[in-house]
């Protein structure tokens, strides 16, 4: 009993004008988490999605977070926007999560457009947020109201869970789902995301894998106070020093992590699972100029892709208490905090990970044989996440995106985290699909984001399909 | 045809209370250079020494500076302040240096007093500037005041040179001086600047040489912007790990330099030169334990001695473009630019120091086989600096220090720069003698910056019986 979407599909084609208006209003709200001074702003950004949400018939509320203190200041969490659509005891509920705030964006940053201000320009929609997560966010209620337009009853409730403290840590959701998990969260069949992004630009996929992560603090100390490189240079032993020798020791040229033990537990890769890697589109020159390198450490698609979404990796971010600002100071620091993390995957786990790290370091430090003081320590960790690609929701989402776009979705990983996609998992014990709308080269995050005309509207299409196939799901 | 000081001496001592009120008067003018809003105080603190040389028959000129654009601000900059104490062409004259700005202060900083009301307690003149370099620009006031109370007639003619930008990097006046060689710096037979410290807190010691420097910047880059380490960690060469790596390499852990042949520049060390270290006073327990480390790379008193001033030292001083702030960021960062700088010592040359520098950072880089973009530059650079502890000058400063504190004083080095020592010995052609008349402890640039009375009472002793040595020298 699938139900023909072909003229809604035209409608919402035609409709493209109200769709853009929609996201032009959405943008305009400058709801960036982050800053303190736009605080009001991302609130109001949720009371504008509570009406339009209300307009369509879901029912509301907004849970309450209470305060936070941002740069020394005391300002109000945004609440979390909880909305239910239909209530049919005979009807499986999908859950629908996405975030209503922004990362910060200035003109000044670099942006070729006013970022508040939605432009479109061949066939692209640029602004805020366009992109990650207000043009996914509001593809969905697009999406619901097209089928009221054409008398389509939905074949699942669904609940709606819209924050707007994601691009800062999501403080305060986890603790408010846990309350939730007998009310909010009951009787949760499938959770979906739409807040990630296409692994190119012209092919859908699922997304069916992130990684984990554990965080690294490597402290040295050993002087009481900085010292004048002039009067003690050559007869102390320099943190900084020793720092930089310990993090030099983590990884080869090529990036591959030294810490003995860590390749050892990643689960075995499968014939099967191997074979998928095979049928990935992905073009390696294409990456690569994309992040501007000369050559990477492996330019063969599937391992570089197997090392980016399969595989461990360690990245160096910084480090503290050093000087870090342009010209020549002639300080030697006497307390240093190097920071580099490690991306974990299925099997690994952050606890034996955070040993086996330590452990190393402790070793090195050892051998290197200086007086001065380490403490390494572990920062904060999130488990790796994986879902089975033939479970029911999964398979709702490819026949969705098959029904929309006419091919089969790339499956594929993502190298970083969401945390909050375990979170779902865990509390609804249900699974959760994270279903990409957003091109490869959206920039969230970044100066010029956008979303593609096409994208946007396509993305409309394939919430209404996926939302429909759960009814066989 | 010595005379005899000892009544003048005894004046001295009972003195102290106007002596300490003018350096109260001093302290309270906030001249702190680096400080725009305070720029107002620093001319002031010109004027009011200039008006106390002045009343003691000195006559004086302000050399401007033009302008200075500080934090964004334009500023006038401080004149410096020329004076001339007789013109007797019989005599010969000497060129006393000294700066009236100090470095910034402030109670929160840590303070136990107000920084700029002179507090003394315990036999110690607390007070931003008491010790550097207010404390010893008033004993040669005080100095001079002392002997024409008593109607000694100085031997010499003396010249002032009173900056107050010092703490800022003399904006202007080598160039200034450059100017003067021949009007105001004419005719000068000996410099002396006061304004370092003795070894430790007892015994007087005359500098005799001074480290130079050559600072050194590593760029890496080879990827186009800062990336996510979710994302594309695992799949790129970061230049921070390339960084830490070849920073990495130019040390060994006790701090010794691998730079090849850097060490074969250094002048050669004299059995009789090396004998002189085996004469000074100097505890290396208490210089451990100043410093708040718990083992130096060399603990043998005349190594590590040598190692502080007679040869070259590498200092790391921090890492540009890298994340630097407190927690946590999963950033790749895109471009680093690592800072050190190597301390030079007679025979080096800097140019070639430079040279050998880049070339084994080069060298490094190429065993490394990064495809980054590796860019070592060299920053600035200053020569060392040494004089012959038997010059006439030199000489004169030995017997003043013997006639106040009956002890041959410690012939010692610094291992920092005081690039303004070059300039005046290069301009004049004569000799430069270092005289310090504060202690170790005095925390010049600290919190807590004192002067002990005592030191600053034989200070103006020290000074007169220097001016009165040169008479014979
Ligand atoms: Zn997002
Ligand atoms: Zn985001
Ligand atoms: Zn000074
Ligand atoms: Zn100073």
């Amino acid at each position: 009993m699938t139900v023909d979407l072909t003229n809604v599909f035209h409608e919402i084609d035609a409709d493209y004008e109200n769709l853009k208006e929609l996201l032009r209003e959405a943008v305009a709200i400058q709801s960036v988490s982050g800053d303190p001074s736009k605080r009001d702003e991302t609130i109001r950004m949720v009371h504008w999605m509570k009406d339009k949400l209300e307009k369509i018939g879901v029912s509301c509320e907004l849970a309450a977070l209470g305060n936070q203190t941002l740069e020394g200041k005391t300002v109000p969490l945004p609440p979390v926007l909880l909305g239910t659509l239909g209530t049919d005891t005979s009807k499986k509920t999908l859950l629908v999560y996405g975030h209503l705030d922004v990362q910060p964006a200035a003109k000044s940053d670099g942006w070729d457009t006013e970022p508040f201000e939605l432009v479109e320009k061949d066939g692209k929609l640029f602004g805020r947020g366009s992109s990650d997560d207000k043009g996914p966010v509001l593809c969905w209620l697009h999406a619901i109201k097209a089928a009221q337009k054409n008398n389509i009853e939905l074949p699942v409730n669904i609940k709606f869970c819209f924050e707007a403290m994601e691009e800062s840590g999501s403080v305060g959701l986890p603790e408010l789902l846990v309350r939730e998990k007998n009310r909010f969260l009951a009787g949760v069949d499938f959770v979906c995301i739409s807040d990630s992004y296409w692994l190119g630009t012209k092919k859908p996929c699922l997304t069916y894998g992130l990684r984990g992560i554990c965080s690294f603090f490597v402290e040295v100390t050993g002087i009481k106070q900085d010292l004048h490189s002039g009067v003690f240079g050559g007869v102390i032993h320099e943190p900084l020093q020793d720092l930089m020798y310990v993090m030099s020791q983590l990884t080869t040229v090529d990036n591959r992590i030294r810490i003995p033990g860590l390749y050892e537990q990643v689960a075995p890769l499968s014939a099967a699972e191997e074979k998928t890697y095979d049928e990935i589109e992905f073009d390696v020159a294409e990456f690569r100029d994309s992040v501007g390198a000369s050559h990477l450490p492996t330019e063969d698609k599937k391992t570089l892709l197997l090392r980016r979404w399969r595989e461990p990796s360690l990245a160096f971010h910084g480090i503290e208490g050093a000087f870090y600002g342009p010209g020549e100071k002639t300080v030697i620091p006497s307390k240093v905090i190097g920071k580099f993390s490690i991306r974990i995957v299925p099997d690994m786990d952050p606890d034996q990970v955070n040993k086996m790290t330590i452990d190393y370091l402790n070793k090195v430090w050892k051998e290197r044989g200086s007086p001065n003081v380490f403490k390494p320590r572990p920062g904060h960790s999130a488990k790796p996440w994986v879902v089975d690609v033939n479970d029911s929701n999964f398979m709702a989402g490819a026949r969705a995106m098959k029904r929309v776009h006419n091919v089969e979705p790339d499956r594929i990983r993502e190298g970083c985290s969401i945390p909050i996609t375990l979170t779902f998992q865990e509390l609804t014990g249900k699974s959760v699909l994270l279903l990409p709308l957003g091109a490869a080269d959206d920039m969230a995050h970044s100066q010029n984001e956008k979303n593609n005309k096409w994208n946007y509207v396509e993305g409309v299409k394939t919430l209404l399909a996926y939302i429909m196939e759960l009814g066989s799901a």
